[in-house]
């Protein structure tokens, strides 16, 4: 019997302010005085050490003197750039009933109240920064991204050659200085994205790609008893805050389309969905009674809310649900066996599969980039690398095609449950399926044995496979299989990724990713604690684990 | 100013009992009846499902109906062994007042009341694990490692084969079965060892190399004024209980030598230490004031209290100093500074250098097994795998053959920090430097920038290094860097590392390895969680996580 239902209340506060130890700053490329890119700067104790600055997805909540309204969202920085590309503005789909699950008019929570224009592509016109770039048209997004992923220097590091020499990169052509061209290029050959939907002005831009800095995915969502709107929100700018590049909302609850307004006005990171999870709550929670007409209006209802990235089990045809049955965790995706489920029951080809041309026709009127969802994942240490795992995959690459096609971005979801021997070969026959697409993976989990400790199981294999190539981690947090995270598994999660996502860029010879390792090295050597921590992905913990149990007088020894 | 010191009290408990969900057996080879071998059995609820049974180097601690007596130490189960092998019985060296560090009588701690033969080898007779091994002798020691690494198996997993085909373990040897004869051929062949004292007749033998099971070490020791025995021996009990395969005992406050009599009485697993910590507390803490003569009494000392290991940094030369100047954190292991500033200050060779023989013969007497130390080993990503770390693994390769040539077991110490990239040369050139003599890492920690969360930059690194071929992981706490761990933070370590070691053995392709992983992943499926949870490495954790987010009703459908 579920908890009784109240009308949750609207989000009225976040968090907010700078992590200790930095400020917030904001800087424009010398061409672009009015692209504002945001960075963390962390000042030092000694005169002769430049301040650090670090790459910073928090958005405005970080601000020294951040003013959030909630019910107004965040500034729509992209809202000119966004209007000069000659979009419709439309009137947008009826809101419905069950879109916020059919609940009474008494108990719908309160969407966000801030109005944004509604815009979709005018027909033949360009809409996606993947057309765009094949068009060799440089966004004011590839602008951001570019001077974004430079830590805002106008040019490479005196030592970036050396850097990029010294590292491996298993074929990523890493540059040694980011240009917009460069941005452009790797966008227009299909080995980047930049996740941003029309609709969502708000976002900071940022690429996902193999030769930029590897990203981290937080994963949020309220369940159907527990949580309304104004908890979303703060999961989202709690993650964000430890550095969560951007966050999938994986809600399948009530008000799901109300707690999505909010989320999506106040997020400066690309949000992604699962729609299917959505499409599912309105045909009453039986998969066997999904079909195209309730998804495509699902995909609709969430592109003009904003959405940037959509998983989509599209790979997971009929032909593969049997390779599954001699497996011991079976399917374990939920849109995975949804699907599966489906085609058994109907005994037909998937509906994503045969509509896919569609689809892609409806995300690209939004720029909504594809997240090609990897259905028949492995559960478990037993069922890697399988061959219904690798017959998904290359479905996927044929739909990458497609997709590019169709004029989208596309990124593809990968393991998992992977033992270390058997990482490698997940992201070289990505590579290979998919055309070098970026590949966004589910840690891996290198063990089945340590629930409770799956952020480091997942860890482990994250960092190898950020290293071999992917692009963007999927964090996992220490509640994995038990139960739904709270903050400080979130918090546990996101720093555990963002360990991952550095080691990767250090191995591969990132130019400037050593920067901050050397600076905190320093400061080690020197004693110089205060900068120690605030070096630290998380100076607070840093700076209490060092006060609770040294001696005041031996902080000079230690 | 230092806390006011007083006489610390005996230890008088301990943590005991079963983990939960398992119990304590003990187990013979068939044609060995007397030879029993402690393994954990974790039953599970499905009728078709074996019990699953584990490694387990808790000792007497965790079984049923433990009765511990600390006063009396652990039974000196291999008295009978080692009485049988014609060693001299000897009076030993008296005790001095500077080995409790000059403390007044009634400041003294009391030392462990146990009663031990001590003993030392004949002249002329074999004394070590490695003279029987390289003699043919099978000892009982390795009939009982061989047992243990079985798991109990009197034949080879119906699955070995395949398991061993499906893993890639760079080169190493893994048998499908363990024998005897196989424990005593790594043995004589230098590729593993058997650390166990003769004057330490409690341990519970094991063995560390790269053709066995992982293993992991935790690190234990006071500092000068916040612990004593009573703390120390419930921290070594607490590190086994959740895994740890041996323990160091870093201690260097006063009453060093009565507060590791209590450790090793007390102790079923080998016991290291770093006599260099003690011989400086000897001298009053002025490295430049070490000589032969204290650093050799202490030898003497530690080896007749017990001592399993010890780690001599010898590889630290002269010649080798210098090339640390323009490192970024210069020497960070404590031994490491202590013999580059005896060296620098003398302007001499290193006396561990110049008396390796010495050495050598001394912990042949007692079968001390070396740990040659990574003195110079980096501190930061920006010093990995340096002229000076490198120079020294080619002494450390040197000093193995003298050893062995001296009748000694050894094995040696390796990094650090070191970036994803640059640790396979590391476990490389060990193997080809040391003749795979066993490797035995401190992490690596595969970033700087992450204090707080060490435990995780470094078990990613010393995963990866431990399936390319490494035979003992030092655990690294999350206090790390930044203070002393508590009993959370050496659970912690511990768990981490485990997780590392098993990641390994899975990677390696170990025939018994993925047992408890089908297993635990079968009772995920089945939505058994008791055996979920019991089957985990931390059964406790997981079930709190569990218990605390689910609803009740909620149990079936996670």
């Amino acid at each position: 019997t579920p908890a009784p239902f109240n009308r949750a209340p609207a989000p009225d506060s976040v968090t907010t302010g700078p992590i200790v130890g930095s400020r917030k700053v904001y800087a424009a490329p010398a061409a672009h005085p009015n692209i504002r890119v945001p960075f963390r700067e962390i000042a030092l104790s000694d005169p002769k050490e430049p301040p650090v600055r670090v790459y910073d997805p928090s958005g405005p909540y970080t601000e020294a003197d951040a003013r959030i309204d909630l019910r107004r969202g965040l500034p729509a920085i992209r809202e000119g750039w966004i209007a000069g590309r000659g979009f419709d503005v439309v009137a947008g789909r009826a809101l419905r009933p069950e879109d916020n699950g059919n609940l009474p008019d008494d108990r719908i929570a309160e969407a966000c109240p801030a109005h944004r224009t509604l815009r979709a592509a005018r027909d033949g016109r360009m809409a996606t920064q993947y057309e765009f770039a094949r068009a060799g048209i440089v966004t004011e997004e590839m602008v951001y991204v570019a001077h974004r992923e430079n830590l805002a220097r106008e040019g490479a590091h005196a030592e970036a050659a050396a850097r990029l020499a010294d590292g491996d990169s298993f074929g990523a052509a890493l540059p040694d200085f980011v240009t917009p061209e460069f941005v452009r290029s790797e966008i227009a050959r299909g080995r980047a994205i930049i996740p941003a939907n029309i609709n969502h002005p708000e976002v900071e831009p940022m690429a996902i790609g193999r030769n930029f800095l590897v990203k981290v995915n937080a994963n949020i969502g309220n369940s159907a008893v527990t949580s309304g709107a104004a908890e979303e929100v703060e999961k989202l700018v709690w993650a964000i805050r430890w550095g969560a590049d951007t966050v999938m909302d994986l809600s399948t609850g009530r008000n799901i389309h109300n707690i999505r307004s909010w989320i999506i006005r106040n997020s400066p990171v690309p949000i992604g969905t699962v729609p299917i999870y959505q499409a599912l709550e309105k045909v009453g929670g039986d998969p066997v009674k999904l079909d195209w007409e309730v998804f495509k209006d699902t995909l609709i209802e969430q592109a003009e809310q904003g959405v940037d990235y959509f998983t989509i089990h599209a790979g997971v045809r009929l032909a593969h649900v049997p390779l599954t049955a001699r497996r011991v965790t079976g399917i374990v995706s939920r849109g995975g066996s949804m699907m599966a489920r489906w085609c058994l029951a109907h005994h037909r080809e998937s509906f994503l599969y045969e509509r896919f041309d569609e689809i892609c026709a409806i995300m690209r009127r939004y720029d909504v980039s594809f997240s090609l969802g990897d259905g028949l994942r492995p559960g478990s240490i037993a069922d890697a690398n399988d061959a219904s795992q690798f017959a998904e995959l290359e479905t996927l690459g044929e739909l990458t095609k497609v997709a590019w096609a169709g004029g989208c971005q596309v990124m593809i979801e990968g393991p998992g449950h992977v033992p270390l021997h058997k990482i490698k070969v997940n992201m070289d026959k990505q590579l290979a399926e998919c055309g070098e697409a970026p590949f966004y993976t589910l840690g891996p989990l290198t063990t089945d044995i340590a629930p409770g400790y799956d952020h480091i199981t997942s860890g482990i294999g994250a960092a190898m496979i950020g290293w071999f190539g992917t692009a963007m981690l999927c964090y996992v947090t220490p509640k994995e299989h038990l139960g739904l995270p709270d903050r400080d598994d979130v918090k546990t999660g996101v720093i555990t990724y963002r360990i991952a996502a550095h080691a990767a860029d250090l191995a591969k010879g990132h130019p400037a990713a050593r920067v901050r390792d050397d600076a905190l090295s320093r400061a080690r050597f020197d004693f110089r604690w205060e900068d120690q921590f605030n070096l630290a992905l998380d100076p607070d913990t840093a700076r209490r684990f060092h006060d609770e149990t040294m001696p005041k007088d031996a902080h000079k020894v230690a």
